[in-house]
Formats: C-alpha cells, sequence, structure tokens
C-alpha cells in the first residue's frame, strides 16, 4: 500500500510508490548497472517490439476508460488506461480516507502520514509507435486534448478528488519510462503545497486587481511582444518572464477560460496545432531533447473560476538541476526568455491562425 | 550583466546567468548535437588532460582565496578559487543595490527584476585528477570541510550578504561540468522564498515548543532507529523520513549546533569519516551515480542560534524529475527510506566512531 508523508519543515507532502519501481523501461543503458532501487527486482529493458502501447499489444494494459478515434483510424488513435503502476491506491477501491491526516503507527507532528486515494491514467496518444505528437496530422493530435478534456470531466465527478493535472514526461531524461507517445493524468485527494499556494495567490490578485492575474500579464505581454513564440486567434505561446528552466514556453487562451475543459472542439484543434508547433521549434532548436509539458487546470475543489486561468507549460530539460536549486529552490537560468522566444519564433510559420497551415502541418 | 526576476505566480525569484553557458564541460556527449542555449558559442567537452583544477593548471583560475596543505602535501591539497563563470556579480565589484527592488526598464509588479550581488567561489578539493571524495585520506577530506568553514566565516562578513550555501555536484546528472573533486559555496544578497520559508517554520516550531525542530526529530529518529544509516560520537547519517528522492541521506550533529562553522577540528575529522562512509555506502549500492550534497547553515541574517540545526544533505540522482514533480512540487519517491537506511547501512562498518577506523579509511 502506498502512502504520503508530511516534510514539516519543507511543509511538502511527498507520495511513497514503491511499486512503481516495477514499470518497465525503454531507456534504460545495458552498459550501465541496473539501479537497485528496492528489494523488488526492476524489469529489464523492453525492445520497441515489445511496446505495451503499440496496437496489437492491447491486452497488455488494462481495459481502457476512454477509446477515441478519426474517421479514417482503423481501430483507434487514442486510448485511455488506469496506469498499471499508479502513484497511489484507486479511488474506486476502497473507501476514501476522511480525517485530514489517518493515522498509523507512529504518528505525531514529526512523522505525519496519511494513505491517499486517486487517479492515476495514461493517455495512449497513437497506435503506432511514434516517439512525438508533432509526427500525428493536427486532427489527430487534437483527440489527445479532447481526451484531456474528458478525463478531467470524469474525475471532477470523483467524490473527494481534489487535485487533478495533466502531464506529459518525453524522453528519459524528463522521466518517460517508455519512448511510445504518451501523456498521463494523476488525480489525488489533497492539495499539494505548492499548487494551494498558487490558488491562494491568484485569488489574492484577484481580490486586490478584480482582475486575472495571468489576464493582466497576457495583455502587456502581447504589447511589448519581446517574448512571444508565436500567436493564433485564441492562444498565445511565450517565454515566462521568470521561468525556471531555459526555454520553457507557457500556452494560454487570450479570452479568459478558468477550467481546460471550456476550450471549444474547433479551439481544440487550433490548440493542437500552437502545441504541435511549439514543440517543432524545440525540436528544431534543439534536436533530441527531453522534454514535459503540464496541463495546469482550474482547481476541483469550489474556486472562483475568474481568479485562476488555465496554462500548458512546456518545460525542455536541456540543463540538470544542481545542487544549489536542490538546495535553495532557486533556479539558475543561462538563457533569458527574450531571446528564448526570438530563437524558437523563427522556426514557426507566419499566420499560424489560418487554416491553410493546418493542411501544411498535417503533410 | 545578470539579473534576478521575480515569478509573482510561483514566489520564486530566478537567478539568469546567460555567460555561465560558457564553462567548460568534461561530460559533453559528442555523439549528441552540442546544445544551442544562447547566442553565445558553448565551449568543446574539454579532456581530462585540459582540467583547470589540476595541479600544474593553477593559472587557468582566477587567484585563490583560500589555500589549504596537509602536512605531508607538496604543494596544496584544496584550493578555493572564484568560479570563473559566476552566477551573479560580485559582492565586491560594485556598490550593493540597497532598494528592495532595484528598477530596470519595464517595472512593475508583475514584472519584477533586480540587481543582484554575490559571491560564487569553487572549492577544488584535491590537485590531482580524482572523481570522489571517497578516494581521499580522511585527513585530507576533513580540511575540505575546513575550507568550507574558512569560506562561510568569510562571507558571514560581508556586508548585506543573507544567504550562503555549500553544494556540490557530482556527475553530469547532478548538474557538474567538470569531472575533477570540487564543491562550490554561493552568497546572495537576496534570500530565496524557499529558505526564508523554510527559517520561518524552524521559528516558529521553536517558538511552540521551546526546542529545536531538528533536535526533536533525532532524538525520535535515534531512539526508533530504523532510518539511521550510520551513528558517530557527534553525528548521525539518517534517511529522512519523507524525503524527495530515493537514498537521500542527511548528516547532522546530534548536540544542537547552528551554524556549520561551530563544529570543532576533531569533530571536522568525525564529519569527513561519516560523509566519506556514506558517499562509499551510496557509491556501493548504486555504482555511478551521480549526487548532489548541500550544506545548509545558520542564516547569515540575525537570527535565533537556538532554532536552527546545520545539515548536509546527500541526494542521488537515481530517478529524473518528471512532469507531476514539476507541476506540483509533490515528488513520488519509489524507496521508503526503511529501506534505504537499511540498504545503505550494510556497507557502513560497525564502530564507525572508533579511532581505528578512520586509518582504514585512510588506508
Amino acid at each position: 500500500m502506498n502512502e504520503t508523508r508530511y516534510d514539516w519543515l519543507g511543509d511538502r507532502w511527498v507520495i511513497f510508490a514503491p511499486n512503481r519501481i516495477l514499470r518497465p523501461d525503454n531507456y534504460r543503458d545495458p552498459s550501465r548497472p541496473k539501479p537497485n532501487l528496492t528489494s523488488l527486482a526492476p524489469t529489464d529493458r523492453i525492445t520497441d517490439e515489445q511496446c505495451p502501447f503499440c496496437s496489437g499489444h492491447e491486452q497488455q494494459t488494462p481495459p481502457p476508460t476512454l477509446v477515441l478515434k478519426t474517421p479514417s483510424a482503423h481501430d483507434w488513435s487514442v486510448r485511455v488506461v488506469p496506469n498499471k503502476f499508479p502513484a497511489f491506491d484507486s479511488a474506486n477501491e476502497s473507501p476514501l480516507c476522511t480525517a485530514p491526516h489517518c493515522t498509523s503507527t507512529n504518528n505525531s507532528e514529526l512523522f505525519l502520514r496519511k494513505q491517499t486515494r486517486g487517479g492515476h491514467e495514461v493517455i495512449i496518444e497513437a497506435p503506432n509507435h511514434i516517439q512525438s505528437i508533432t509526427q500525428l496530422p493536427t486532427e489527430h493530435a487534437a483527440l489527445i486534448f479532447e481526451a484531456y478534456q474528458e478525463r478531467l470531466r470524469y474525475w471532477r465527478s470523483v467524490h473527494a478528488m481534489r487535485y487533478a493535472v495533466v502531464f506529459k514526461n518525453n524522453g528519459a531524461d524528463a522521466g518517460a519510462s517508455l519512448v511510445h507517445a504518451h501523456s498521463q493524468l494523476i488525480c489525488t485527494d489533497f492539495l499539494p503545497t505548492d499548487v494551494l499556494k498558487t490558488q491562494l495567490r491568484s485569488n489574492e490578485y484577484f481580490q486586490s486587481h478584480r482582475r486575472c492575474y495571468a489576464c493582466d500579464v497576457l495583455e502587456k505581454e502581447i504589447q511589448a511582444s519581446q517574448r512571444i513564440v508565436a500567436q493564433t486567434d485564441s492562444f498565445v505561446a511565450l517565454c515566462p518572464f521568470a521561468s525556471r528552466l531555459p526555454y520553457s514556453v507557457s500556452i494560454l487562451p487570450i479570452e479568459h477560460q478558468s477550467a481546460f475543459e471550456e476550450c471549444s472542439p474547433c479551439q481544440l484543434v487550433e490548440l493542437a496545432r500552437l502545441v504541435q508547433w511549439t514543440l517543432r521549434s524545440i525540436e528544431c532548436e534543439h534536436p533530441q531533447t527531453a522534454y514535459n509539458y503540464v496541463l495546469q487546470t482550474a482547481p476541483l475543489d469550489a474556486h472562483n473560476p475568474a481568479a485562476f486561468h488555465w496554462r500548458l507549460k512546456v518545460l525542455p530539460r536541456l540543463i540538470k538541476v544542481a545542487g544549489f536549486e536542490w538546495s535553495s529552490d532557486c533556479y539558475i537560468n543561462t538563457v533569458l526568455p527574450e531571446e528564448a522566444a526570438k530563437a524558437l519564433g523563427r522556426h514557426i510559420p507566419t499566420g499560424l491562425s489560418e487554416k491553410s497551415l493546418s493542411q501544411s502541418a498535417i503533410a
């Protein structure tokens, strides 16, 4: 059974999930000793032919919670399945813990632990063994975002869930264990401290300005234009003013939207195209670079929808986080966002919002 | 000129240091494209023979700020030099900025930036090209910790400095660019938000309990003994109850000490031996694993010495931080600290505190 422990001094919850060591791995370097992370034996590196996400290997994953297909697809295009190696116990399996800090042995203020419940799903983004969603036609990529919407809607309806995030780990340096293009959704019955803090700050800004923080930032960023990577009718991709990692890009709706689920089907296609071009620009500028992206949507709890603005953050993993960052949570970034935006923008075709581009992206 | 920017929503300062891209690199993989991180051209991979830290290459570094030698050393044993590629402008070069948020262009609540001053030094740990301080005699390793003490004392005396930390990046995955065993000291004229928060929580605990938080934790940990890796007369090495990374070890003085500089010369030898054995146990359990260590000492500002307890945290980099962690600052750890302590403890000789062991460690 997994458990979550509280670091009192750091004011952080940490999830302990020993079973995740058993997950299969495409990336393990055979020339290096096999990491001996627990008494459980980690599996060996698996080959591309053994990929559990490929069409024909559906029996290697649990039954899907969602299947979507493009009109031309043979079988399925996007498939959502429960993670076989989840970070915590299923929200559906046993009664939820209701006490704020469920007691286990040796509990005290210094050693708080609780049992957590949640959801952990994998969004398999294509039936063939592609490595990047930039390889997909835009209409197929848009289905991936539709899947995010559907599953977020589902998890919003599950009792006692408090936080949901969709994220992608692409490449070993970004924490991926499998090559096949996929993303993940994690939903928890507690709010991580940092998420709570960001929500409080969003609310605080709204209270004092009667405006959403991100709306104010976007207005100034679009005026100044020096950190904009690309812009379409509904969205903007920009390098944030104080990003922690070089070449980070945030994509936000220009008109205020609180939950990602508010995006219309047309907007999903527009968003998919912008995300594809943003990732292509990173792939062109920094070939073979691992990256994460994270989709931060409105809180699951009752909240002020005017205060929170959803965003998708793309985080290229060009540098390694070092001792100074681990000690202080203060990052040293070697690339000014203005320079990053200029470099990435060069790879984006002009007039990205026009329909014709969607065709060229498909080709 | 470097600058520090504030991420209002994340409540974090980020240091921008474009010049650091120019630093030499032993680790760059020649089979991968050279990262094109700025308009500045990064240097090529350097060979071991070109190592700027080796004896005979002293002219490649700025003049030392401290040189220490063991009685038997020919020339020097430990050499501290200013970092040629510092994270910020020198505390000594120009007048310190005094306004809380020094104004640059386009400043507003949304785009706060300031000029920061600080120190950034490299502690070169041996004249020969060793990769780990576990390869050194304990009396030599103790000199490294003495160098930390001397430089921390110096930076405490520099006007307006507010934060100082010593850290080590060992291996490319831990952010090191050079193989030759070294650590770094960074000192800043501002307190990173996370550091401030930890200080406030330490003070808060002390206010309500009239005891230091770490003293209370240590008492319980030593009693329970299930997370202890090793113990000597003055120090304990343990796997923290809620550590974010697998196999993390924290080393603390058993009797309350606020600043690391309070350690006696005898204790420095004892500490060096314990750190060496802790690192050896990680090297045995996980060969070739990169790691960081960070030495967190008492705040430079006026503070309550009874509330803060110095510690050295060893952070093996066995896993990659992934999208969920980047989104939430909530970590998923696959190894329970109790299991990690048991595994590491097996490599530690019994009776570590006895003098005889210091001899065997040297051999």
